[in-house]
């Protein structure tokens, strides 16, 4: 793949200084025309081996380019509120919103490609790692972003020769470390895995650009000209951009034989097994989430997600009762905030993932796709139907970090639904829970219904399984919560 | 202060039980309600003696309360992204939104009253940071928030004897800590420096509520009792709960002499001296900012706030070129989003404000309020005359946490500005820099020029001086910024 990064090549100073004001006004126009019309983020990858002039090309963009829409992130050691959480969740917070651009000074590539170098990983470990980020690429593409990858090539002659000339003046010393030097004694080893990490993630929606660092001209025109290369034909794209839908309809059931009209609705419990349910359970759930166990190690996040009316908020109060208010916070998920509709519809559920020791509890969730956005048209099928897997991507990282995913799905009937409706609009002051959208969701039950049965076919996984709970008699379904959310947390040890 | 809260307090069951659900009811009322208007948050800290159940009362509110709409928020060991910021940091982070609740356990007096108690602070130390946290919570106040401070308070026989009964269950045995007996030594001298503290901080505005910790029954039912009463009252004061303006005029000049008509505006640099200068000057910054003495000790704010058309930009860019771009983060100030808007005007300026060894340059800033929103009105004057002392305090933190505060404003005449606007618009590429805005800020020139005289009156300050830059002449303004933002990183040393 560095073939033709290790050819060469030089463009002379002459061309470089008729070439550079129009490229640099291009770049500004094409700049301010992305962040008036707000489309779509540009995610800028900088990568690549040592002394290649990735730092000095990250520079020059920010001169050329207006740098109050440009944030550029340095991805050093993790802080610590990045390391209690999934490792992807920095690059989460960092991505840039719409309109602008985010450049990567270190990305999603480097612990992989760096870990593999020094040994502490396995070649399947990488390819796992590989294989995620192709998936978490797709997904931001899918999401509209325009991924710019690039990679800053020497070949191993001009590496040397790159790191002798910085040392011999006293003004560039101080650049050259001897991590630098200890990393050049592993180009081959470097070259090697860099060059699978790129074959196997170069993909036509975010290629690798490879770009011979030797000559700083050279270097910055490619750069420069990709770049506005790139975003000048997503501008003129429009909405063209969007694929045609290759997917397969999802098959109806056609008979009525369905996942939630298997559930048994009559299930009771008398009150009085109910407390002595409850209180053992919740002493039982207490401990766990007291445990060092936990509180050293893991983390958890509990989707709640139902029916309207099928007692969510009656289910999360038992559990937020066993657990010391200082280690839940509860999202109760709405409409998206103009920060959350800028990024991609995962991002507002990221930016509250847990830290150690914590539990986030959802009330509604990242579900929302493939439930309301999807019955509603909110959103086009190719987007619903690609959800799902991007969830199941979601749900392994916190489960790979230690966190405990728990999902429910409380049902109800239509019958129990409507009992409950009435009786809300006839009790005063419940009256503000019961929305004209409520009878309109209601409508639609039978949509609701097949799109749960799908939910549960495609994201039941055997770390992040689905618990269907009858929920008629809330009394057994609160304590069928309590008792997973234990089994869970205990299995996770 | 503690007198009443040594009395025995006590509330019988069969009282309580007959109160209580009375009472959630209304909680939960009144929380729905200021939901739904979200017309201001709620503030809730929690402090006071250990063992006189804090930790019971934030759970018991969770309970009683909608868990989705409160944020509990448990103030331990900083992490190492807020270690690198001013102290208020993870508080301004934390608030709570309009419409919701926050709880802080553990709060922003801790910190002050354990310092003194452990000796590692003195009086005054103490008296100053009381004296911030008055100020602080005035600007919370102020900006709408409803701050309720409980301080849980046990006589020390009755600490002694819970401790003693906790120590004797071994189900409660865990809570009580080595830590918990070295803090009970230590309390009369916990007793004097909190009593001191509360009565410092127990104003108008955010008084202390001081509860006997003895009894649980009366200890919640007073805790929730008060939030009733409070959130209730604010709710139904509506907008009477703004106070009428009691600050007396801002003195206009009655003559024509003011600062920025005493500026040099004739001041000139050649070409040459200007690149001469522009590369010594970029070079010394780019060492300075490079340099341990800022990387692992400080931070820096550059403020630009100027006329439209004074060329911030272009002075930015001149800044930014100098800098390695992982360090700096360039911050443009439009319209506050959604998110901004549901908290106190300064929230999206600390949200952006630099961890160590990095730099974020403000276009345009917190000065809006005391610039377009005074003149353009879109603020009450008494919201813009409290704002000076605020944004002194606030620089004040910055400081004192080693961050360096530069500030500057580019001016220009009237003629030049005139002359600019012109060009703009008939070079096709700067077109989208003017706007039919710029056209009408400049009608209002002097109102423009005297809240600039004000502003600078008014907060420039020996910590955070301002720099008036006259920019008619672009290069000599350039210079002038970049000499001094390489003198003050410098004398910061």
């Amino acid at each position: 793949m560095f073939e033709s990064a290790e050819l060469g090549h030089k463009i002379d100073k002459a061309t470089f200084d008729a070439e550079e004001p129009a490229l640099r006004q291009a770049l500004l126009d094409v700049q301010s025309e992305l962040l008036e019309r707000a489309k779509f983020p540009v995610v800028i990858l900088i990568g690549g081996v040592d002394g290649a002039g990735k730092g000095e090309t990250v520079n020059l963009l920010n001169e050329w380019m207006d740098p109050r829409h440009i944030r550029t992130h340095a991805m050093g050691a993790p802080s610590d509120e990045e390391r209690e959480r999934p490792p992807i969740w920095r690059f989460w917070r960092s991505l840039p919103p719409k309109g602008k651009v985010g450049i990567f000074f270190g990305s999603w590539y480097t612990a992989p490609i760096v870990d593999r170098v020094i040994g502490q990983t396995k070649g399947a470990e990488l390819d796992r790692a590989l294989e995620e980020i192709v998936r978490f690429e797709r997904m931001l593409t899918d999401e509209g972003a325009l991924v710019l990858k690039f990679w800053f090539h020497l070949s191993k002659k001009a590496q040397r020769a790159r790191l002798t000339e910085l040392e011999k003046s006293p003004k560039t010393r101080w650049r050259v470390t001897d991590t630098d030097w200890a990393n050049f004694e592993r180009y081959d080893r470097f070259y090697k895995i860099s060059e699978r990490a790129l074959r196997h993630t170069s993909r036509a929606e975010a290629p690798w650009i490879v770009v011979e660092g030797t000559d700083a001209r050279y270097r910055s025109l490619t750069v420069g000209k990709t770049i506005l290369e790139s975003v000048r034909k997503r501008l003129d794209e429009g909405d063209r951009h969007a694929v045609a839908s290759i997917a397969p309809p999802v098959a109806a059931t056609i008979d009525d034989v369905h996942l939630l009209r298997t559930l048994d609705m009559t299930t009771t419990l008398s009150k009085k097994s109910y407390e002595d349910e409850l209180e053992k359970l919740q002493g039982k759930l207490n401990l766990l989430t007291r445990d060092a166990g936990f509180t050293k190690k893991r983390s958890a996040v509990l989707v709640f997600e139902g029916a309207d009316a099928a007692g969510k908020g009656g289910a999360i109060r038992r559990v937020t009762g066993a657990i010391d208010a200082r280690q839940y916070a509860v999202v109760p998920v709405a409409a998206p905030t103009e920060e959350e509709r800028a990024q991609p519809y995962l991002w507002r559920f990221w930016r509250n993932v847990p830290r150690r020791g914590k539990l986030t509890i959802y009330d509604r969730s990242w579900y929302g796709r493939v439930l309301v956005e999807r019955v509603e048209g909110f959103c086009k099928e190719r987007d619903w139907l690609r959800a799902y897997s991007e969830i199941n991507d979601f749900e392994e990282q916190l489960d790979r970090h230690g966190t405990v995913v728990v999902k429910f799905w409380l049902h109800i009937t239509k019958e129990e639904q409507l009992r409950r409706f009435e009786e809300r609009e006839a009790v005063s002051f419940k009256r503000y829970k019961i929305t004209p959208e409520d009878w309109r969701n209601r409508e639609k039950w039978e949509a609701y219904e097949r799109a749960v049965a799908d939910l549960v076919d495609r994201t039941s996984t055997e770390i992040a399984p689905w618990t269907l709970v009858p929920a008629v008699d809330k009394y057994a379904a609160r304590i069928q919560v309590l008792r997973t959310v234990c089994d869970r947390l205990e299995a996770a040890g």
